[in-house]
């Protein structure tokens, strides 16, 4: 077994059904401790992959970013602005379509007290009809 | 690629092997950081889904919900009170059923300690006979 | 949609890559705060699950439980005993086996430093020749 | 259901969409305690995994390591020098391939702040080229 570089690897259509952007940090004025929530999307393949996020609510999203070839991208949602930032405090779920394969991991710090937690999964993956 | 809006996504039976809600907390009185479990459950179809939810002791449940189209809900489990609620500090799993596909993910929340801590995972999904 | 029990869920053959049962605890005297691990096993079926759990070092295990229908196991790999207790502070890993449909999430509760942190996932399924 | 020994399982290609090195511990001086991440291979099959692993970034990689028949790696991301070490505090992502089937799950240790934080979850397996 002899490699160069890896192949394509994931699937086109994710979701995330446990969202929630915990409303407080205790992180000592450090920005990479503040409680936030992020899809860690890697693409492996050799094409630039065009990523649609969508939030679960009505009129929310699409958010769309591109992942290039054979890298990954930590979107962090608490940064989403456009069309319009993700309340904190909130329930809500995702689901994200991509034009070639991705793997998407959903991961979340909480700092709201004092010493941190972190969890994470890899999403859900399976057919949809983008 | 030019989405407008997500379609369906997910499966119809789900389980949940791991369920334990915490008997104490360390919340400070904020009922969001008392300990507790949850399914959240995102419907991102069209149609209403009509989700059954069976804990494994013999008598318990069914408990039923319904998640609007394309909308989630987190089902605390610390808050079912018909048929019955789930008792406290006692192992359960659970096996979720939907008619239509859903996607399921297992949260907790624990602060028996003082800090927090959160897990997550994807539900099993597969085959059932509902 | 008007189920009254569920049918089984899962598969038969499964896998957990991480293991380790943290050495340390800070428990206070509460002996479920002591640090461990366990596999949370459902069998939702009718039938009884008769499950066979390797550890990947050579000599050891099988180790063997029984899983009345429709319950749940939650199997603490610190109560193991027969054939060997599991060694503390060791990385290992485990393949679990049933003749009937289970569904296998892995947790652990680590207290090692004051203030607990918890972790899960669904176990690996798939293809076995046991 | 009487096995002796378990068969294969798993799949021969992986990915890990999340990788992040904390840069920082409390971990008063227990080396087990330092923020880390792993990858945690398990081979439960009769022959040797020969286990290529690269990280997204385009000239890192390939990491190459060998695990034996019935036996399980815990891969740690912080012990990789050749052919470069993994920068801390950076975002990357993994993709991982093997010669025979074998299951793999990530784990990260952070204790930036006092009171560590654990999470875990079993890799994407599927579909790739190599």
């Amino acid at each position: 077994m002899n490699p160069t570089t890896p192949g394509p690897i994931g699937e086109r259509h994710w979701a995330i059904a446990e969202g929630y952007i915990p409303p407080d940090s205790t992180d000592g004025g450090d920005p990479r401790l503040v409680s936030h929530e992020a899809a860690c999307i890697l693409n492996a393949g050799d094409k630039e992959a065009h990523v649609v996020y969508f939030k679960d609510k009505e009129p929310a999203g699409p958010y769309r970013v591109t992942v290039p070839p054979r890298r990954t991208l930590h979107l962090g949602f608490n940064d989403l602005e456009e069309p319009e930032p993700i309340p904190r405090d909130t329930p809500y779920a995702s689901v994200i379509e991509s034009d070639v394969p991705i793997v998407v991991q959903h991961s979340r710090l909480d700092t709201r007290q004092a010493a941190l937690a972190v969890m994470t999964t890899v999403a859900y993956a399976g057919g949809g009809s983008g």
